[in-house]
């Protein structure tokens, strides 16, 4: 499968070894397309990179941004992502505080998104899973949450490719949770000592 | 240190068991006087048994009741709880849809109860350690959400002593977190197979 990254970041990064050890093709975009063609240059030959011009051709498209990026390329394209898998990653932190989330009350950044390009079919994953771990082997849990089931099969058949356990939350206002328990991951890492490599786990 | 929990039910049990393994002293009450004194039995001679009548000498109050039986417990006790460390562990789920939770929106069980004894230092905890782990020896992760620094240091160090590995996500508000992502924990059970017996960690 064809899928389109948003973005040339850490996440870009560990999303795209994932996905190009899966066996799927990767084109990524980006403002900066020197970046983009840097992280494509590293993922290798089923990589692309390319400017933040279109999504055509793409049945997948992750937006592998901060949180405001994503809402603004989905307003952006609201068009062209129409009937395509459209994989929100962000979280919504407030990193003045890193105490609170900057999305209005009740709401997920995954919702906003959703709204923003009112025809696409978000998925929320890979908000709980930071891009150290994505970059290495090993399996991770991946939390799933999103409205239409085609989409979410293509989402969990893309994390069993990579390695990875996709566990389906429910619909995309289970977001809220995600990313409020992925804010409270974050802030605890000097706690914990995590070194900001620890995988939030259903753990037997 | 002398804990008084309400209820006899399996997390009562679970947590009577860490706190008589970690050297505490171990006060069941319940509504039903015989089910208290089974399981003040079962946790040997640092437990009794006792109708649920008073919260009088201990500084230390687990909630180990469904929501409802807590909030209206705190309501009932909410003068006597006063200066008290209260322990909420409840999972305010809708068992109707297993899909939603029943506390009014941006609201957690944590608040209202906090709401239902206004002098009471309540601290969220345990909420996302299921009975049987607790049961068993192994250490687990405990989410830690409250006001109070004195009480969440108490709760913190009944945690250690117990074996478990506590962590402090900061105010009661990030409740919420605990609550809604403890649901998605419970609702996926058949999806990873969790048998019940899975828990919510930071995992190296």
């Amino acid at each position: 499968m064809e899928i389109l990254i948003v973005g040339a970041g850490n996440m870009a990064r560990g999303i795209g070894l994932r996905l190009v050890r899966g066996g799927h093709r990767v084109r990524i975009a980006a403002r900066e397309p020197d970046k983009a063609a840097d992280l494509a240059a590293e993922l290798g030959d089923s990589a692309a990179g390319e400017p933040l011009d279109s999504a055509a051709g793409a049945p997948v498209i992750v937006l592998a941004t901060p949180y405001e990026g994503g809402k603004e390329v989905a307003r952006l394209w609201s068009d062209q992502l129409a009937g395509k898998t459209v994989i929100d990653i962000c979280n919504p932190v407030d990193f003045d505080t890193f105490d609170g989330l900057v999305t209005p009350p009740g709401k997920s950044a995954a919702e906003e998104i959703a709204e923003a390009a009112p025809d696409a079919l978000v998925v929320k994953a890979f908000n709980t899973t930071f891009a150290s771990r994505l970059a290495n082997t090993g399996t991770l849990d991946v939390f799933v949450a999103g409205e239409d089931a085609d989409a979410k099969k293509t989402v969990v058949g893309l994390c069993v490719d990579a390695e990875l356990r996709p566990i389906d939350v429910g619909g995309l206002a289970h977001a809220r949770a995600l990313e409020a328990f992925q804010l409270l991951h974050m802030k605890v890492q000097d706690q914990i000592h995590g070194g900001w490599s620890t995988a939030i786990t259903f753990a037997p």
